[in-house]
């Protein structure tokens, strides 16, 4: 049911990756029925994560393409490496005809070959295989890329929606229990903001037990269309609305961007502080606070953390978060209980008082 | 008629520059109404010409924003020194909002400009100032940005159409009569690809006589507003209507590249071989060439540029050009008479062999 309507919105599941035959044909219907290309002199690129050249199938699967090998990770997304990559990619493609750029790799790949595909030769299209449950679950369907300038992350991007998602079990599957739990995040942001039967079944069942790559596979699709439906309502960040997806991201990313922290994991503990900043503030149910208690466990790493961070740089790196909204103002998401999470307008200062109000209240 | 008809088009002219509160008007018109923004800490950005700095109407209008000084022409669109600019600009805004950036120069620093609105935070509104004929009458209007890589021209950019287009008469009319001269190339183009009273009027007038900048003024919104009804058919060049704006470009700037000679007399070559292999391949009417004589002025120099330009260099040349359609094949822009512009599927085979058959031609 879920994988159907997934269908429709061009989200592919399957054990295999997708034939030659069958991504061209995704990549010809963008280019619109009156440009017919002929293949001898036209290819679609993929920019591939190289750790997974030892993958039996991506060996075997890469053969048909050409293929621009890189190094995955917060590196290649910034902006200084960008003209030495563009370089080679030209070496590469010579007098070819790119119809479009496949990326087969984690976040940081997406991000990188979407902006490619949004600037090379004024945007062609973008197919994403995400290699990790992150990317699968976030990234790949958020139509958002993003390069970092120096320590200031996502400073320049553009929006540039993939033409499908080909998610492969096979290769998600073979991935270490480090990686599924490094997805949790993210799957506890969406379960959280959507609220209902997801939340449910996230809380009550999937945190509870030790999991396999069978139970994140099973989960994926609720976690991608819930994430899907919201994006659809606001694309471009006009109204709003898609902002709530940055629920646990504030003070996250100023943690993943000081510490070198895996993404999802400083979500997590973006989303501990979120919840109590919203405990302090509006007083949870207490329902509510024993369902989400499991997160307890993250709240003695966070607040370490947040004692080490100087103020100062905190600060700073809050005020660089591309989700601020004015000046020294940020858009701060709250929640008051499954599938309530709303935003307010805070000052950074704010924020700096709540993290030295919680170290206090947690050393008690 | 055609002023108001480009006042909702929001191409205005003006004898001096806009208020800053004119531009804040346009620049918060973009944003929505749903957020507010404190001009506190909230700011425009200038992207000046360096060599705008000694005009004294430059001078005292800058003092109203935040202003990053570059140097106009073609090393400004280098990929190469994007990063750096990039970094400048940041050490610039510091923690202000940037709600839009504004491109005050020529062709090169708007595409500079656009490019970097279309990417700054996944995108904020632009407004062009050019100071330029050339970019007056083109580029500023053409919403295209574009980025070299080395030698290869336009392989980065983007769509970015602006909010607003100030064409300030004390800022072009200042311009030496060489400026002006540098304008004809895209001028004859979009008369050509008109036709009708405004080709006559530019073939039987304008060109015919010494002339000032006040009859580049007066010809200016008439040449824009053709510009823009082509380009409004076909924004995102998906239909190949806009290609039609190519008119002289393929050889054009195959030789612009080479030679390093200013776009505008560049295009002028590119149409003078243009309207040539027309004649060569479908006979053109005698009035028309008498017409266009005009132009037979420049044919020498178009020669002795194609026999300088060695066969296998300009063959690259035009591979890398991105109007090409597929592969080896180069959707090149005929003319059979006055308004009568059109495509045909060539090989990049069957223009070098044209190159030596008209100079074989003119040196008889």
């Amino acid at each position: 049911m879920t994988k159907t309507e997934l269908k429709k919105k061009k989200v592919y599941f399957s054990d295999h990756f997708p034939s030659h035959s069958r991504l061209l044909r995704v990549l010809e219907y963008q280019r619109g029925g009156n440009i017919k290309v002929s293949m001898l002199d036209a290819a679609p690129l993929v920019i591939c994560d190289r750790k997974l050249q030892s993958h039996p199938e991506v060996i075997s699967w890469l053969e048909n393409y050409l293929v621009y090998f890189v190094s995955g990770g917060e590196k290649i997304k910034n902006l200084d490496s960008l003209p030495r990559h563009i370089n080679n990619i030209l070496r590469i493609i010579k007098n070819k005809k790119i119809i479009g750029f496949i990326s087969l790799g984690g976040g940081s790949v997406g991000d990188f070959t979407g902006f490619l595909a949004s600037v090379y030769k004024r945007g062609v299209p973008l197919i994403h295989i995400p290699s990790t449950w992150l990317s699968a679950m976030d990234s790949a369907h958020g139509g958002k890329t993003a390069l970092n300038v120096g320590e200031v992350k996502n400073v320049i991007g553009s929006y540039c929606f993939p033409q499908a998602v080909f998610t492969v079990k096979n290769l998600l599957s073979t991935l270490s229990e480090k990686e599924r739990e490094s997805a949790k995040g993210e799957l506890v942001k969406i379960a959280l903001i959507k609220g209902g039967d997801f939340y449910k079944e996230i809380f009550t069942e999937y945190l509870d037990k030790k999991n396999s790559a069978l139970d994140l596979w099973n989960i994926l699709p609720q976690a991608i269309l819930a994430k899907i439906k919201i994006i659809e309502k606001d694309p471009y960040e006009k109204k709003g609305l898609r902002r709530l997806l940055n629920f646990g991201h504030t003070l996250g990313h100023a943690l993943e961007s000081y510490f070198h922290i895996p993404h999802g994991e400083a979500v997590l503990y973006g989303i501990v502080f979120a919840i109590q900043w919203s405990h302090n503030r509006f007083t949870l149910s207490p329902s509510f606070l024993r369902q989400v208690f499991i997160l307890q466990t993250k709240k003695s790493q966070l607040y370490s953390y947040l004692k080490r961070i100087p103020k100062n740089k905190l600060n700073q790196l809050l005020l660089h978060d591309k989700k601020r909204g004015r000046g020294e103002y940020i858009d701060f998401i709250f929640i008051k209980g499954p599938g309530k999470v709303f935003t307010e307008t805070v000052s950074v200062s704010d924020i700096l008082t709540e993290v030295q109000k919680q170290i206090l209240l947690h050393s008690k």
